[in-house]
């Protein structure tokens, strides 16, 4: 039987903060891959990156206050990093996985730039929230440096970047051919290092691409059959962090707009996931995408759990 | 025509040895890699990380310094980070080059993993010294943390780990089959993370692995008919930095035997090439070897410059 062609997206808890953390995280992570695998699943995941780029940003700023002869590592060489960091730990533990199981699938990570536009209206006004909170002297130090920064009423400042839309991701033709001959492919780990191209040449862009985003791009370019998005909820809701939330098991490509339109998914966390939904329903209309937590991954797979969205 | 399989083994004069001086050498690097490939070459290329790793593994040691709450990053972790850096330069700038010349191979990174052997004889003494020289208070606090170090008299002390023999490419079958579809590959950065298999669980190993070691193996495991090693010197030399200092244009696998048993070759930089070109010569006997400089490739191609090493 044909495996079934599947795109992964890993949210943050499946990864943890720290470099401790994310030893213990990709383990249970693994199990949770290894079982997908095994109801056969051909597997190209994607992640998040959020904590380990902001801990990579810090180390490379703290090294060049301490040793002045290092430049600074602008955010797409962050960026670089953090994918070799995760996806070390990601398809090392998942073939360990894999391997104690008995299944000799090879896994493997692919380096990944992604492509925007660098008249993307996001350049114009950056609205994705990055590391921790600083104080308003910091803040203000940062701007100095022509970076942005948003205030969170009672929690203090942050710095923001551009998420621009992806347009292409380059390495594709790579990602295609290790998933064709049956291998699993970690790819465009945090959305894919940003860069824009001139004149043939890409150059590292100053934003971050969200990674459902990339993860609804990567479906469509590879006509998967499915899209799975792992987050911390076991459900979408309506009226999330209401006294009237309520959780929806499946919904339709229209239905989503419609709840869209009424603002139902918040900003920063959910709508980002059901825009990359849409975009990848409307690409493969036999699609399917699911959302839900990891823990209930196989729950969800069997409508038990978590919510569908299908073009009906 | 089919095309010639070549691995390449890039030096630390391919990539520079900050993010500044980086940015630049991957432009030089990418030209003379794009004239291989124009010259109907199948690359694979493999590259050293020294000063990345080391610039990584400080940044991150004055991360946990300022943030306590930071756990301390194994040199594992630091090398999978400079794969995924320089893997992005490098895929970066040679994919721009390839498509300024109006050819369109897709160029990709593998991040790699590489299993050694818990009992190599390396572990025992630890030789490759890494990073800068630390006086010797510095150096006195390393070896009350566990690490080894050496003293390198009239210049101080610097850190030194195993760099055990490499035993299996982990990912060697998506390496393989990316090359095999006419794609390039980056591969085995740094020597690759070296680790250490017990009970089909890979631990990453403090130790580095020397970067023309795995680049005979990997020329070896791919059945490669040539093996390109890149350095700072045109060819390699009897009697080097002595008066009289001599080029070799050309030996056998048995007379480069005969050169080592005479201890005519440095131990920490032309030995480990010597070595790497023989174990891939045993392995694929109508192989070559080509050691010289990058600027000289397209000449040591022709037989006028470099050092050809066959088994006659």
């Amino acid at each position: 039987m044909a495996k079934m062609k599947t795109v992964v997206s890993l949210g943050h808890e499946a990864l943890g903060s720290t470099t401790l953390e994310q030893m213990d995280a990709v383990k249970h992570t693994a199990k949770a891959l290894a079982d997908l695998v095994e109801q056969n699943m051909q597997l190209i995941i994607t992640h998040s990156n959020g904590p380990q780029v902001s801990m990579i940003h810090k180390a490379m700023t703290e090294l060049r206050r301490v040793y002045i002869d290092y430049t600074p590592a602008p955010m797409c060489v962050c960026s670089a990093m953090s994918q070799g960091y995760i996806g070390y730990d990601l398809q090392n533990s998942l073939r360990s996985e894999l391997y104690s199981r008995g299944v000799a699938v090879p896994v493997s990570t692919i380096l990944t730039q992604v492509t925007v536009d660098p008249y993307d209206e996001a350049f114009y006004e950056p609205q994705k929230a990055l590391g921790r909170y600083m104080s308003k002297e910091d803040a203000e130090q940062e701007q100095r440096k022509g970076n942005y920064v948003t205030e969170v009423p009672g929690k203090g400042f942050r710095r923001v970047v551009a998420a621009p839309k992806p347009i292409d991701i380059v390495e594709i033709d790579a990602i295609r051919t290790l998933s064709d001959a049956g291998q699993i492919v970690i790819a465009c780990g945090g959305g894919g290092i940003p860069v824009i191209e001139q004149n043939h040449i890409l150059k590292g862009a100053s934003a971050v691409i969200e990674k459902d985003s990339i993860a609804g791009k990567l479906a469509a370019d590879l006509a998967a059959e499915q899209l799975l998005i792992f987050t911390s909820v076991d459900h979408v809701y309506t009226g999330f962090e209401t006294d009237h939330a309520a959780p929806i098991t499946e919904m339709s490509v229209a239905q989503a707009k419609e709840l869209i339109e009424k603002g139902e998914f918040g900003t920063n966390n959910m709508l980002p996931k059901i825009e990359a939904a849409i975009a990848y329903l409307e690409a493969v209309p036999t699609g399917r995408v699911i959302i839900t937590s990891l823990a209930n991954a196989t729950d969800a797979l069997k409508g038990k759990s978590g919510t569908l969205i299908t073009n009906k």
